[in-house]
């Protein structure tokens, strides 16, 4: 059978680590694939890079226009990145014809909607496999593993840079300052760290998940949004001395009310499986119906883990293509014309519990005064720790964990503790899963 | 479009929550499968049972065989269990080109060849997620999510019965005997529990997965099988002590002789997250070249997790059967014309490190004569420890660690060992594996 005709835009970390791993393992590729799936043309702006790397196998372009619109190529995949000339390459992929592989998370998290819909048009499949959680085959879970459950939520540690970070917060006792420096020397965080560390990336991998969990549009813009920036060592020493790890979590859930969509900082117990994922690794905890929970380790980013995602994406194409399109399995896991309306929840409206730390002075009542206002909310407390007092300071540390209850009452509580005159500066509000029956 | 219609062989455990799942969840399943999914026949034994699940909603039969040539029906659930009866239904079926689903992981260990030539040359589908591990959905992982790797190797606790067990005998210092014993109680282990506790489940299961890594054919004859048994307190005491955990793992490995498979207790460093799977829970390494490694992490047994990859593979039998034959995922992830011959590799030729027991008297150079008969035959040792004799009696234990060597080696040196006239009674051997690089 004749090959199969690959486009590759872009050959930065993951498109060089897709074209090793496809000449490295071509002769199993193509007894799995059963046939060969052949790089025919590369576009980079580096064109003595892209010749390099082709060694004459592939026609080199720095028009990736060119690429996206060859009548010889089959699939296209887009490895450049960013929202605004990946947008266009993959509409004008699909316009012409093309099937499309992508690693790109913002991309989709951004248009999918937009993508999904012109690629249904065209009869071609976007596979994005490599968008979420790199190596990890967890699109592949979600959309074909567990097709027969109703699922109830995930959780997941979607974000290798901000799990690096946590890990070596908590290890070594670093700071997060330290801890980011680190990263960046490592490689394991940009120069600019925004997306990771503040939950963006991991928003929109998050959004991605709920979309074929719940068989909703993706709505990154409705997405709960907190990052890692603003917790300290303490933060995580009591959370420790407390029996929990804080770990970046992307948390997307089915209520009665409507869908959860959230990135924060989160509690969780430190048996958990997933608590114990540390350093770059990334895990997602699925909780269906029927199944019960399941988890999906691996790497989550990286040049040759993300590739082994576009890979076996390129492979599933090839083996897809020739079925009827309404037989292929759908973009977002359910069928376009059977998605659902429900919305995302208000992050007010969300259920959870907490941990609370706050600094007051080392007089009494205080702790009467803070126990009243939580009481008045209907706010039950699970645990409390008043820690000594440092030596010389006249402050003293109270950590509490609350029962669940609704953000919007947590956010009210702690306004009127800080209003407080007994408590100095503000409340650090930390969120708490046990991830086991809800 | 019209409904796909099912015919349920059995409605013991499995075959009764798969029922369940597919009513209870029908409209979301519909929505993704682009179709309805109908059991219109059901075959038991038990006539009144069977009725009363289908609730006049499925035909109902008592013979098996005339499901299996129903013109009206087409894909068939095989849930019966065994390998007689259960063969020549699934046979029949396959005959009457009807796609197959099946939890059978005896019948496509012992028969998998067999049956995936009649499916291929019968242009039908073969689908037996649920036959590995429950509802983990890992044979996807490793046919379709893994694609782009050379497999390295596998390692998993797949028997959830046994990791039942062991979890007890670790936690709560439980003989092997009451830990069964309760296993039974809660109905985690049979009545005769031997397929779970000697390792022939966890082979069966293991045997698949390799052919799906490897590409060759089902050889569970070649699989070498040892259960947890013989395994007492002291030993996992012992290898807690030194940072281990015993797990009852099924590995298989691609080394340059030949591809390894076995069954058997293994000690695992207790830092590994695998380490830490306890209960009934299954979970499964994979290492790849490309992705590094993997988990999956879920109920490996159980009505409704054991349902939810039947009902997957439903959903996916329902997606593919429009594609081409050829197209569509071989069963044994490897195209049937691209299989691969290279021999499962002897247990004496294997290579990994060991846990060695002996009871010796308590006297002057014992360690020497001991050590030297590891020395002779090129072992080494990575740790030792000789615990202090108890009260009264005459014998010490001595634990070692040694480092990785051949089967064939350690098994002379403990022979030699045993004739010692200072060692009472025999040397227990334990396999151990580090689970990272190799």
């Amino acid at each position: 059978m004749k090959a199969i005709n690959v486009g590759l835009l872009g050959i930065g970390t993951v498109g060089s680590g897709t074209f090793k791993v496809l000449s490295r393992n071509a002769e199993e590729i193509t007894r799995r694939a059963g046939r060969e799936i052949r790089i025919a043309m590369i576009a980079d702006r580096d064109i003595e890079k892209a010749k390099k790397l082709a060694g004459g196998s592939a026609i080199v372009t720095d028009d990736a226009f060119k690429v996206a619109s060859s009548p010889d190529i089959d699939i296209v995949v887009e490895l450049i990145g960013g929202t605004t000339v990946a947008r266009q390459l993959v509409l004008e992929a699909i316009k012409n014809g093309k099937h499309v592989v992508t690693a790109n998370k913002a991309l989709l998290a951004l248009y999918g909607n937009e993508i999904f819909a012109a690629a249904q048009k065209a009869g071609v499949i976007v596979a994005f496999e490599a968008a979420v959680a790199g190596g990890i085959p967890i699109i592949k879970a979600l959309r074909e593993g567990l097709t027969a459950n109703r699922i109830e939520w995930i959780a997941g540690i979607i974000n290798g840079t901000s799990n690096y970070i946590l890990s070596e917060m908590r290890e070594k006792g670093a700071s997060f300052a330290d801890a980011l420096k680190d990263a960046q020397a490592l490689g394991y965080a940009e120069l600019d760290p925004t997306f990771d560390i503040e939950g963006i990336d991991a928003a929109h991998k998050l959004t991605l998940m709920a979309s074929i969990a719940f068989g909703i549009p993706t709505q990154f813009d409705k997405a709960y949004t907190e990052g890692i920036s603003k917790l300290t060592r303490e933060d995580i020493t009591y959370a420790e001395e407390l029996g929990y790890r804080i770990k970046l979590l992307g948390i997307t859930k089915r209520t009665e009310k409507g869908i959860e969509l959230r990135v924060h900082p989160t509690l969780i117990p430190a048996k958990r499986l997933i608590a114990n994922v540390e350093g770059v690794m990334n895990a997602i905890l699925v909780k269906g119906d029927a199944v019960g929970a399941t988890m999906y380790y691996g790497a989550g980013a990286g040049s040759e883990p993300t590739a082994s995602a576009v890979v076996a994406d390129l492979v599933d194409v090839t083996r897809m293509h020739t079925s009827d399109p309404e037989h292929r399995v759908p973009h977002l896991a359910f069928q376009p014309d059977a998605m659902s309306d429900v919305a995302i929840l208000p992050m007010s409206e969300v259920e959870t519990a907490y941990y609370l730390r706050m600094r007051a002075f080392d007089k009494p009542g205080v702790l009467a005064d803070v126990t009243r206002i939580l009481a008045d909310l209907g706010i039950s407390i699970d645990a409390m720790v008043q820690k000594e007092p440092i030596e010389g300071e006249e402050h003293v540390d109270i950590i509490m964990l609350t029962h669940r209850t609704l953000e919007k009452h947590i956010d009210c509580a702690i306004s009127k503790i800080e209003a407080l005159a007994v408590i100095s500066g503000s409340v650090k509000k930390i969120r708490l899963e046990e991830l086991n029956r809800n």
